[in-house]
């Protein structure tokens, strides 16, 4: 629903300027966004529950450890909230706006509950309520993430569809009974991205954008 | 935020009329009301986890055995479900979309989440998100359930306020270190409602109506 990507460089590069720093902050950006390992360790318990602002935290040691960059608390928390700051894309708000007419519209984000809150009222984003990893304490595409939403919004997985610009976390929805909707984003990864451009697998609906998805869904 | 009891006691009374029954549906509404006993011993572990859809469906039981009812599986969801559909009071919305241009606003009610979020839907009540004793599977007013309210939305007790009209809730709220606001529905318990008349605490704010609370605080 939001290009995290655009801000989190926007504020990467506005701190570069404040401290005077020459950076490749895509390579840097790149990098920090290397959680995977963290939140397969935290879905197997070989970390504590931690929400997604502390996953971020942990994760950029890497990318200031190897720029050798050292930041204060209020410079990290500042880059940490970047995501709580994300610009919709065109299409978002309308669409879900469009969608809320006619179904229940939550996200089901890997982001904390705060962070989502937050972001929602940053964007625009008009959600009937916001279910995240964090109320399953268990990270997508864990199967608790997705059936803690099928049993909080006391419907069956049929009843229910995952909207994602992933191909990985449509499979896991669908692995658990969800319908599936397919959303590129073909530029999430920014201009050279080479991931999800296409549909992987046998998802219910394909749509351009989420007015395209809106209209297929008769909303 | 929402009359519930008027619009329980029309479903009742239409079902009443479809089965032409004959009974005291103001008195039996207050019987089926009696969900304390059921919500303290879930919190001490002496039943499982339900949601208020089933404590409702439980506690349905006595009334029904009382007034030598019978009901239908498919009649008794209708009751239950009657929940769903409550209208607000004249100054919830307004007073809501006012607050929520300066807060976050959020439920902490005793329903489940996926009740509050038909709720929500039906009445218009404009949450940024949907936050229950649900996600806490800890009935108010069990700390849990006020302290869960906490860390999902990644504050500090003393950044939030529970609004309520009930001294009970408020007491629990504070002893969290929530501030708290009494607003009271004088009817709510129809109109021979004998408590929660007044503020039985030094809460932070007295308001006449949620109108009236947003204009306290400022937004």
């Amino acid at each position: 629903m939001v290009d995290w990507r655009t801000t989190v460089l926007e504020v990467l590069r506005a701190l570069g300027g404040t401290r005077n720093l020459r950076l490749d902050w895509e390579a840097f950006l790149e990098e920090w966004n290397q959680t995977r390992s963290i939140l397969d360790r935290i879905n197997a318990d070989e970390l504590p529950w931690m929400t997604m602002e502390d996953v971020h935290r942990l994760a950029l040691q890497g990318p200031l450890a190897h720029h050798h960059l050292t930041l204060t608390d209020e410079e990290i928390d500042g880059l940490v909230r970047a995501r709580w700051r994300l610009r919709p894309w065109p299409d978002s708000v309308a669409g879900l706006t469009r969608l809320k007419q006619k179904y229940i519209i939550s996200p089901i984000s890997n982001a904390s509950v705060a962070g989502m809150v937050r972001l929602a009222k940053f964007a625009g984003l008009p959600w009937d309520c916001v279910i995240t990893a964090e109320n399953a304490r268990r990270y997508k595409p864990h199967p608790d993430a997705y059936q803690t939403a099928v049993s909080l919004l006391g419907l069956r997985p049929e009843q229910m569809m995952l909207v994602a610009a992933h191909n990985y976390d449509l499979r896991a929805a669908q692995g658990q009974g969800l319908h599936t909707a397919f959303v590129p984003r073909p530029t999430e990864y920014g201009p050279g991205q080479t991931t999800d451009l296409a549909p992987e697998g046998d998802w219910t609906v394909v749509a351009k954008d989420v007015l395209d998805l809106a209209t297929r869904l008769g909303a």
